[in-house]
């Protein structure tokens, strides 16, 4: 493969080797460029040897390794294998030798192959809140891609998770549009800087995150005011980072489906943002504005529908997707010449990222790059700073690492599949990686006694008797709760059981079994800290009112044990912020901290608050303690176009070093149309020694209050800004300069 | 006062009297004809001789009898005297002696004064599914309101509940567009024909009933296509029948404010609806704009934004209003011919409905008309007709009035004030009416003997235990739960105690209290009705599960006792249908019969059903059983502009008679954008004898199947249209005819 490097200085020549190609292509060759197919089970099953024949046979330009679930070919000498082959084929056997392109779904490290890297997933990332970080883990991310013969890696999520029940609210950055685009653009710049050629593809455009009901791929249905200022944000930072693809949501917008939309993907993506990459359909996507939106009345038609809006590639298309478009091209439904424009799109990037040189990887570097030392030192270090301390009622951790007798219990506490949750294998032993059970035996002191009962499962009893009974011998108990492997809606069914049991989307609470492991441990009144594994804020009052501390760890990845158990006995002080709110129950739901503000027709006090999570976005407890001693702006008056400085000052004020995420929000006094009462707008991630003091400066542009009108468009606004930053407040006046 | 038969003649007259008055009158007489004051509480407090004081020395236009809780003058004899007294000063101590207008919030009857009819609330009327009885409701409001001196209610509601949270549910027809828009429009005809001069104000434009987070008056937040397709029809259809006035939402919608919104009050109401009534606003909606919604920095800022939107009435505005609008006219703010429209709208409703020429009423006419047994007829009527039976295992229901031994339970058994639900007097003493323990204790035999054990409070517990040693006793039982008075938000505190307290809007659950009474009763196993006695769907799968008939009684009003004894006893067989879908928890919201169809990435049994409700729009059981034979369609094409008449036949094949709702559900299969999976397109009450059938014929618009674009606009589309009726199901299809 060239280097990233020499990719910018080919443009001439790509251009030239585009045209020459095109000028060559029948249209049915130019129809397979925009197809593409798989190997694994996605509905039906395609065999390596189905893959062959349609590269080979048809020319099928796209081939993706994996299903849902997991692929059938895991070994990583085994993918890189097939990846070569079928490259071989489609460069020996086929008419014009033009390289496949293999995506991939490395949404937290490409870890659907084995002996990889397996990074926390996003929503911990976001707890890190660290930009640096995500930049790494993009990086990581996209080497280890390379090195399996994948050239594309669908990411990064630039979806905001505004209803937590959804089932991919754990693969999000979270609630705060600043922070989704934030850390969205730092992994794809991670993955642009990466020294290896892996495309990166946003998604999901334009909106996914809010889905009706919290059922995954059900309607977004906002206003526009909405969907430009909470869903577009993270997509516009991503494009300035240049992203070479963008997938739309499978959801409908407001009645049209992303997929068929050409207001979405050609009005909004192509002529107000610029974006000029390709787009490719989110797997069968296509097929379902006529199965399932409905807004098509056959397979044929939702291809046209799709091609018209700015849809090039049919991820899933395969043969049938070929005859459609050469079909549709010879009845003069489509212009061959917007066929040649999406088939140029898919030939220069596979002509920058490199493919018609060599697109074949080797298995020995394979074997030197997935999952090296330095790769899984950063997947750690990710899961040290995600952890969230919730709760830490008398300082009850860190707990003693010379502790006689733990106990650790609660079904994630010894179990690697639910630690790393869904996008990876799910199968323990192909799973390199330590558990938090593991992690603690290795934290402790050798002459501690560690009991493991596991005392529930996720949804079903276990031994509960043999957990409690074990709780009062020990000295502490740790025990582990949440969440275990699944995919949008929380299936597979073959992996997770009935839809209807627990993790679902209507239940945001533990189920019996895990609560009543929690409730009997704790009636012991041995000191004990709860560990939720859990992609998603789930509603625990109860837990929240009684524990004596709770950890919050996401899914933090193959090396989380170990990062729990290092923040369990005070080797790591913990530091993550929450990305999104936690409720008290289902019925409070939307709590997010960017609410918009309203009246109260009998009184405001005659209400239930309408922002009162059992903990808010940005919360994270600390073993030390960290004082905010002020909060300055540089400007009294700032107008349009001009930035402010904004310096907080905070202090070490406890006897532990520890890092903080400094986080500054700010909102508007009065504005023309109702805006949210905060948005987060600015962070940094500082680390003090006990008794340090330190100034941090934003450098916040006015644009961040700009507002956004009912028809979408955003513009300055006179008027008083607001700056928050723990309990200190600052304000300026944004004036008009005209 | 005129008739309302002479009120069409004399237009020509009414505009020279309104043009010779506005020739005479200063800018602060018009001005204080666009304000309005109270008496009563609603913040603070305007006694009698305030609002007096305000006629007599400012002109003040409007005065409003009754704060939100309660009026302090509920006496009927003495609410005539004080609107005598108002008006006689607005025509004798005035320089140009206009009469004031008083308008009411009749929302069930005028209820809020003693001896009068205290109806169903809107949800139990919808449940009737009779447009009749919803005219019959609006004549005999507006009768009594006008017996009061008052000629204005604040109705018909036109507002859809799309959450169940929502503590203004209670007061809607429910969650079909259809549904809301025929019966809002039938009780607006009833005023409209009523034998007094009653203006009517449809409420609350143009979209209230899908808050965020259920919170009453937060934002609703929808995309164009929702707004126009799922909240505008029922306002269309009131228009229709030509209300009088406008009363905007206190919400914004889409980051406007409705109070505020040029482009719903002027663009869409008055330019695209063709409205030529006046707007006043909700209370202190004018005011909100600036302490709470934050589009206005000062006070006088929100007078001129919602007065240039097209607000024309501040209806607590006082003099404070008055000030404002003369200086903005002086300041050139805004231009004093649009004060002149306004005004001339006030002055030619207060001619039109007769005040110039007899504002004055008597107390003898009021006694003879408030609650007269017509009247009470009627009520007793909308309850019969409303009552749902929900579950009805093995027959259950009806009990034999000739039953030994019956048990009478629950907080809403002997309670009158949660039985007429908000917008009510609140005090049992005050209040006319059966409760349903009396009604039993009316209804049974001289020999049964009908034990009462409250056994529980709405929220605390009561002695349980004696309600479960007399449920041992029994032979039936009756449990009576459910909601209390609330208004808004579940207020006010001073009626229903703190506001995390049931009811609330994150609870659709029983408290405990009652959870309990109903559990331990049941466990006795003596054969128990449970009676929901509940403005909005409360989510029991518990008692859906367990209880042996469960019959939902809404609020159904004073004579609701009567109606449930009566239906429990099998005097009244009953053919209710819910108006909104039950949910089984919070955690499933929303929950609507009419949601939008969506792909399932992962498969369609990979998600929980999107509907799957307790019991689904629509459901109600009777004593008698309802075949459905068939449904046929009279045309097999159908052109735009057609419409469709559709045959459903069903047979009373029961051994009662009975009256049954036919409901008419109609969907598309395709269209351009993404349409509801059904909504319901027609219904209509019939009665059948045992062996009876009948046919029914239903006469569809096409227009019924128009599709709402994303930009609001709705347009015929050719395609497939079916029509289900029960398990019966017929299509057609609409081509274009060009």
């Amino acid at each position: 493969m060239t280097t990233h490097d020499t990719q910018i200085t080919q443009t001439d020549e790509t251009d030239e080797h585009v045209e020459s190609l095109l000028d060559e292509m029948t249209l049915h060759e130019k129809a397979a460029q925009l197809a593409g197919t798989y190997v694994g089970t996605m509905g039906e099953t395609r065999t390596v040897e189905d893959a062959a024949e349609m590269v080979r046979d048809h020319g099928i330009g796209f081939v993706t390794p994996f299903g849902y679930g997991a692929s059938p070919h895991r070994d990583s000498e085994e993918v890189v294998e097939i990846a070569n082959e079928l490259q071989r084929i489609a460069r020996e056997e086929t008419r014009l030798g033009i390289p496949i392109l293999i995506p991939i779904d490395a949404i937290h490290g490409n870890a659907y192959v084995e002996d990889t890297t397996v990074f926390p997933h996003n929503m911990a990332v976001a707890a890190a809140r660290d930009r640096t970080l995500a930049e790494q883990i993009g990086t990581v991310t996209a080497t280890e891609v390379a090195a399996t013969g994948s050239s594309l890696t669908y990411g990064p999520t630039c979806d905001v998770a505004r209803d937590p029940r959804w089932g991919r609210a754990f693969e999000t950055f979270g609630e705060s549009p600043y922070l989704v685009g934030e850390l969205a653009s730092a992994k794809a710049r991670g993955i642009r800087d990466a020294p290896v050629d892996v495309a990166a593809m946003a998604k999901h455009f334009p909106a996914y995150g809010e889905p009706e009901r919290g059922e995954d791929a059900s309607p977004v249905d906002k206003s526009l005011s909405s969907l430009y200022r909470d869903f577009l944000p993270p997509f516009e930072k991503v494009l300035d980072e240049g992203v070479e693809g963008i997938m739309p949501s499978y959801n409908s917008i407001n009645g049209e489906p992303s997929h068929g939309s050409h207001y979405w993907l050609t009005e909004v993506l192509r002529e107000q943002l610029g974006f000029d990459g390709y787009v490719a359909s989110d797997w069968n996507g296509i097929n379902m504005l006529y199965e399932n939106h409905r807004v098509a009345d056959t397979r044929r038609e939702a291809i046209r529908q799709s091609f018209t809006a700015g849809v090039d590639v049919h991820s899933l298309g395969e043969q049938g997707h070929v005859e459609h478009i050469v079909s549709l091209v010879e009845d003069g439904a489509i212009d061959e010449a917007a066929v040649d424009s999406s088939v140029a799109r898919v030939l220069r990037l596979k002509s920058d990222l490199g493919l018609f040189d060599d697109p074949f990887v080797d298995s020995e570097t394979a074997t030197e790059t997935l999952g090296a030392e330095t790769h899984r030192g950063i997947s750690l270090d990710a899961a040290r700073k995600s952890l969230t301390l919730l709760e830490n009622d008398d300082d009850c951790l860190p707990f003693d690492s010379n502790v006689d007798n733990l106990l650790v219990a609660g079904p994630n506490a010894d179990e690697l599949t639910s630690q790393v949750g869904g996008w990876s294998l799910k199968e323990t032993d192909e799973l390199d990686g330590i558990t938090i059970k593991d992690g603690i035996e290795a934290q402790v002191s050798d002459e501690t006694t560690v009991q493991y009962e596991r005392g529930s499962g996720i949804a079903e009893p276990d031994d509960v008797d043999a957990a409690v009974a074990a709780a009062k011998e020990a000295d502490a108990a740790v025990v582990v709760l949440g969440e275990n492997w699944y995919l949008h809606e929380f299936g597979p069914q073959d992996v997770n059981g009935p839809t209807e049991r627990f993790p679902n989307r209507a239940d945001l609470s533990l189920p019996d079994a895990q609560r009543d492991l929690l409730e009997r441990i704790l009636e012991t009144g041995t000191p004990t800290a709860l560990v939720l594994v859990s992609g998603r804020p789930l509603a625990l009052p109860w837990a929240a009112e009684n524990a004596d501390a709770i950890l919050h760890a996401y899914y933090p990845g193959a090396d989380g044990g170990t990062a729990v158990a290092e923040t369990l006995f005070g080797d790591n002080n913990p530091s993550g912020k929450l990305p999104i709110s936690v409720p008290r129950s289902e019925g409070q739901l939307p709590v997010r901290h960017n609410y918009l503000p309203h009246p109260y027709p009998i009184g405001e006090d005659e209400h239930l608050p309408s922002y009162d999570p059992l903990w808010p976005f940005g919360h994270g407890l600390s073993y030390t303690t960290f004082e905010y001693r002020s909060l300055s702006v540089s400007n009294e008056t700032v107008g349009e176009g001009d930035s402010v400085t904004v310096s907080a000052t905070l202090a070490n004020t406890g006897d532990h070093a520890g890092e903080e995420v400094v986080e500054l929000f700010g909102g508007r006094e009065y504005s023309s149309v109702v805006t949210p009462v905060e948005e987060l707008v600015e962070f940094e991630r500082v680390a003090l020694e006990p008794g340090e003091e330190r100034t941090v400066e934003f450098e916040v542009p006015v644009a961040a209050f700009d507002v956004v009108r009912p028809d979408g468009t955003s513009r300055f606004e006179a008027g008083t800004l607001s700056l928050r930053c723990e309990g200190l407040e600052a304000t300026l006046e944004a004036v008009s300069q005209r």
